[in-house]
């Protein structure tokens, strides 16, 4: 297949935006809304790496796009468009490449964004690279930022956590006690995120400090600790979890370490003053999602998971466990 | 050598911009100046395609950041900052990695850009992928187009055409009957292309159409006259050549295809009312860009070049020569 004739005929009808001048010069146009600044961020995928072969290609398309609108979500940015980058290394045929735009296509109309552009490269001896750069707007200065959270905020997530790093796991064929119902709602979870763009916005203003999940619970909450220069303490009791997700634990409680650790939830986590809590209720119920406190800022370092005893639970080398 | 690692510490150096802010969120913020919009454009560099493992990692980086402003320029975009992607196949050292960011550094003074973010990715079963998204910035609706052309305008060209094209049979080892300081020159042409990011943004209002010699002057001169619909006629004894690509056509003829049809050259290519020559040469003067005025625009379609006799060169299925 031509490269040429692959962007004219699959890339081009996802151009709509004004500002893509159809695809037919060296670059785009873009200018944030009056009172906005824009939110920029690029996330690459790779094959063998971020998906296989054989995952079906509508889903890699979508989830290469929203693992970049959860970042813009994060931010607190309202998407707007992409770019895309597509180096092929020429082993797919036209129906892998008519599905991965189809998917795309039907995410530009769930999210309301437009492709703006991007580049499509032959990389024969390379593996199928993907790389996508997410624009989205919010009011000048008011993106949300990790380094800005503050000693007695409330932590709160969105969603449940751990589904995806259990859904790598049902992929591979592992969790073979679930049924396959349950199984199946594990793998969509890793396959397919459900970025927080319209919660995100609505919390600028009014979160202290937020980032996406995409590192893993405490590895997250860790980078938000070290970045406000404070402790975020969390109660493993109150981590939302799936009704797959709890009953897979409930069989195995091994999987703690896989719930903590794993990444790829894409749900927000988020700090707030306490007094803002009924707000922040409010907001959420009005985006339809669900918003769990798990935890507060305190002084202190670092990030820390307590069991009901009141134990800390923390990294052994055979995985999260209750620290001795 | 750790991911991590490598981005603290060789990238975080390059992200001075505030709206980096210093890497630790999920994205940037950039927002153009007053009057403004951005105009954004992502080029992606594989190895063994757009570079060879043993080419020098600092020529390797620089390369990647020019072809992407020289795309800025092409639409009269002045040159803000930069999204790097990098998916690593592993097979690099930290010297390696150290000589590809010190170029990215030099580049960044020499032309006032910040790296603003990006994401770096393992890739073990691939080949060093690179990926870049530019953005600049232009006085709103003023970007330069390819589509706008008028009939009657004169068509310049910055530079001097073909160098990169030889320069990349000089670095395959052709070219042995030129002496070494023009392989050399040469070869450096292809190597590092100088992106013409002042001239580019002063034909804003000046010129009616504009874009960058990147697949061969022929090719991209029918881009121009297929989205302005009209045609381009250039004429072969006012294409500008240096030292080096003059005394290997003077050799040998039959470079001239070279010429016509080679890419990478990163030049300039756009069309004006011939009742602005004067300002554009004044201008193109205050810029130190030299411009030659090789042809002119028409009614009719498609890209022709004339030798002296009057007759077309054309594309043959053995390469460019005199149509019969």
């Amino acid at each position: 297949m031509d490269e040429f004739d692959l962007i004219d005929r699959l890339i081009a009808p996802l151009a709509t935006a004004p500002g893509a001048q159809g695809l037919g010069n060296d670059g785009a146009t873009i200018a944030p809304g009056p009172g906005c600044e824009l939110v920029i961020t690029k996330d690459m995928m790779a094959e063998n790496v971020h998906f296989l072969a054989d995952d079906p290609p509508d889903l890699i398309g979508r989830k290469l796009l929203r693992v970049n609108l959860s970042d813009l979500a994060a931010m607190g940015a309202s998407p707007v468009g992409y770019l895309l980058g597509l180096a092929s290394d020429g082993q797919r045929d036209e129906t892998w490449f008519r599905a991965f735009f189809r998917g795309l296509h039907q995410d530009q109309e769930q999210f309301g964004v437009s492709l703006l552009g991007g580049d499509t490269i032959a990389s024969p001896n390379g593996v199928l690279t993907l790389s996508l750069t997410a624009f989205g707007e919010v009011p000048v200065r008011q993106s949300l930022s990790r380094s800005t959270a503050q000693p007695d905020d409330l932590v709160a997530v969105t969603g449940t956590i751990g589904d995806a790093a259990l859904g790598l796991q049902a992929i591979r064929g592992e969790l073979a006690e679930l049924d396959e119902s349950k199984r199946m709602f594990l793998s969509d979870r890793y396959r397919l995120p459900q970025p927080r763009t319209v919660l995100g916005p609505a919390l600028v203003g009014l979160a202290h400090a937020a980032l996406d999940v995409s590192d893993g619970l405490i590895a997250d909450a860790g980078h938000l600790a070290s970045r406000s220069r404070l402790a975020v303490n969390l109660d493993w009791t109150k981590i939302p979890l799936s009704d797959a997700g709890r009953t897979a634990l409930n069989r195995d409680s091994g999987l703690k370490s896989v719930v903590l650790g794993g990444g790829d939830d894409y749900e927000l986590l988020f700090t707030f003053a306490p007094a803002n809590l009924d707000q922040v209720e409010a907001v959420a119920f009005e985006c339809g999602v669900t918003v769990t406190v798990i935890g507060a800022c305190t002084i202190g370092a670092g990030a820390h998971v307590f069991a009901t005893n009141g134990q800390e639970i923390g990294l052994q080398e055979d995985g999260w466990r209750h620290k001795s």
